[in-house]
């Protein structure tokens, strides 16, 4: 295309205009290629046709070529390590190098490691354990003496080390069990807006590197996340399952708890995982099965008014056949 | 009735004394009418039996009847448009005429319109930008750049603007795809208590006009809700769908992403909606079919022990036959 | 065991070091046992093999004598009556004897008894009437007019009060319908994280007295629970429903609006309870039925392929039976 040609943003295929650049990374958008006011577009060697005056730039994988371009020109964000004053922080925490904003509130023994940002409205509670690079967002919070790793993420409003839930009966009332363990992040996870990972009864509930969790996700207690899983929006885990590495819980599924997920298994959305999965596999349904089974099961079951009238006829026919055969 | 009659309150019938004001609008409440305390009760006309001493008040619909007396009569919240001496507005702020409570944070180029309240601990980040007569509930968040309009409520720990979730894996990490873009709540939006509403990946993710989205709801980045549409309690709408204008999806439900539903379209609870719905009607069932389709089916779902006994029966039955002939 | 032994700690069992005590209260951990490095474990009597130098201690029930030791030995938190600098307290609020934390706003005409620590950036909005011994954590929020009872613990987030979801549609557009009344959490209620309680439209929602409501949950305006109910994580019960004494909802299910769930109903994991159910019981499924008819259908619904391959074979069977016959 023409050398000249700077773009000054970003924008879907369908919202760009002149100076923007778009990208086709998924054949369901291609209509909004052909009909797009975008200057460049990044796409696949050869996938679309020319047009007249867009500039189309070959790479390999556009979409995170997309993300690679945003992230060399997008604006970081203002980072000052200094304590906001409207913030509290305890005199006893260790705060050197890390952005405490406005009205957080930063308690005994904290520790937050440089580079860190506490966002505005954020609690840090009593003896909590923060390395480097972390971002917590608006109002998020940490519960007693838990500890994150590096470069962890929280958004707005989630929690961390809440209590698990855990009672037992005495004279009539549901007594809580204590749950005195922590809950610990490690380095490069990720928790979603509202979501909420409980402390261990005693020992720890661990969220394993690299792991991310997205919003309104339930955790419950002394679960253990292996490193780089995936758990999706509105995801439950129930108290004490372990997750091994690599494991993927798409959106609103509940796995039971005291179960054992091996390495890589994906279980699909809105299923339930009521035994252990020992097998790397796609899994689906409720009960969770394996993918392919679900599916079919799931297409039997749209056949059920169908099979039923079946039924029904077959019966006719066999009470025909044999009147007919005692003739 | 007596007309010198003064109520003092309103109350629900098996609540109400003798100077409430009650209302009987279903029938499942037919029962609380004939015990009910009241001085005063609202109906449709001839429905319910006089009874001695209560004046029953004929309208067309007692709900709304009832609603609107008590906007009538309720008292206003308190509103003066002051900062609060424990809020932080940063300097660049435009905020006039609105009222910014107790610890509120109001940050960097945040522009409020007036008559907008913003709750005790709520968290406006940078740039975002909020029309008039808006009202945010305790701790609710509002996520940079986003923008709002006019009597938008969001309700208590609301989110607004949190991460998309969206993932490419390097080198075995998950590395997060920048999520550039913002999210737009139209006029008259109402998002409840712990809900969250993903910014876009680029561009935006938007609510339409009037739209209202009840408690624990997520919103995926990139969705587009039109105008008017209700989205009831913890129901999750994955990224880039896009719904019409009114469509109501019910408590609990899921919608996959990349999907279109038409306008009207109502799926009722529960549902997990998979593929695209393009005609208006109500929708049920994990996958969502239309309604009556779902109702046989899970009626005959119900009859699956039975079906499998009858076809065991058979079994035996066409076994004995064929026996029989081949005598 | 050796009478000079001495725990300094408590521990799982396969994280307990030799001066832990640990226990064993399930089957499923038995190989945890032969493997532990424990000092001491509780357990039954004579369930597991003796072990040489571990310290085995009989107990009834081994998971409540554990939490025994732990709450005698545990540390106290740390409890001060008095007004943290950075908190606001209205100067009408009536505190006294209760510890109000970093940030935390306490509004117009709040009562909060003694003996209760309402946590950072906790928000009690006007006119909340809260009892004694209650513990909030931080950035948990109370909805005005709200009451509160003794020893109610509010986990990070969560919310009560909020806006009951009714909208009735005037000219196209949804009205909301005025949500005046309020919530109450008796005595012994728990909420937990990021979970919300609805304000009902009149009168009151309650939650009755030892009452426990895990994380995200979602409690509809009218709803009623009796007392010492459980609803675990995810749980949404639409609004009015009713639910009498020792009633548990697990994880994920929803109750649909307008029910009355009688006292010791049970309902399992992902259930959809769509009637009343009169009866104490297990119920299971969606729509929910009794737990027993609700395994059987789940197993032959996962013998669907197989039944209608069977039905084919029928098929086949009787049409050449009655070829034969007519022959």
């Amino acid at each position: 295309g023409d050398p000249e040609f700077r773009i000054t943003g970003f924008a879907a295929l369908k919202d760009a205009g002149p100076k923007d650049l778009a990208f086709l990374g998924n054949e369901l958008y291609y209509s909004d290629y052909m009909a797009t006011a975008a200057g460049a577009v990044m796409t696949v060697a050869k996938a679309p046709v020319a047009r007249e005056g867009l500039i189309v730039i070959d790479v390999d994988n556009p979409s995170v070529a997309f993300s690679r371009v945003i992230e060399a020109l997008q604006q970081k964000r203002a980072f000052e390590a200094e304590v906001h004053p409207t913030a509290f922080v305890h005199p006893s925490a260790q705060v050197v190098g890390a952005m405490i904003r406005a009205n957080a509130v930063v308690e005994e023994g904290v520790v937050v490691g440089k580079g860190t940002e506490v966002g505005p409205g954020v609690v840090l509670e009593r003896g909590v354990q923060v390395g480097e690079d972390c971002l917590f967002y608006a109002n998020s919070v940490v519960r007693e003496r838990c500890e994150l790793g590096d470069r962890v993420v929280l958004q707005p409003g989630a929690v961390v080390g809440s209590e698990g839930y855990g009672y037992e009966l005495v004279d009539g009332c549901h007594r809580p069990i204590p749950q005195v363990g922590i809950a610990v992040l490690e380095d490069d996870v990720e928790i979603g807006a509202n979501s909420s990972v409980d402390r261990a009864r005693f020992g720890k509930t661990v969220i394993g590197e690299g792991s991310k969790i997205d919003n309104l996700a339930q955790i419950g207690h002394n679960v253990e996340l292996g490193k780089h899983c995936l758990v999706v929006a509105q995801v439950g885990i129930a108290g004490s399952s372990k997750l091994g590495d690599y494991v993927t819980i798409a959106a609103q599924t509940g796995v039971a708890g005291h179960l054992q997920l091996a390495d890589n298994v994906i279980v699909a959305a809105r299923a339930g995982v009521t035994k252990s999965l020992t097998k790397p596999g796609v899994y689906w349904g409720m009960p969770a099965i394996p993918l392919r089974d679900e599916k079919r099961r799931l297409v039997h079951s749209l056949r059920l008014p169908d099979m039923n009238s079946e039924l029904r006829t077959l019966r006719k026919q066999v009470a025909a056949l044999e009147k007919k055969l005692s003739d």
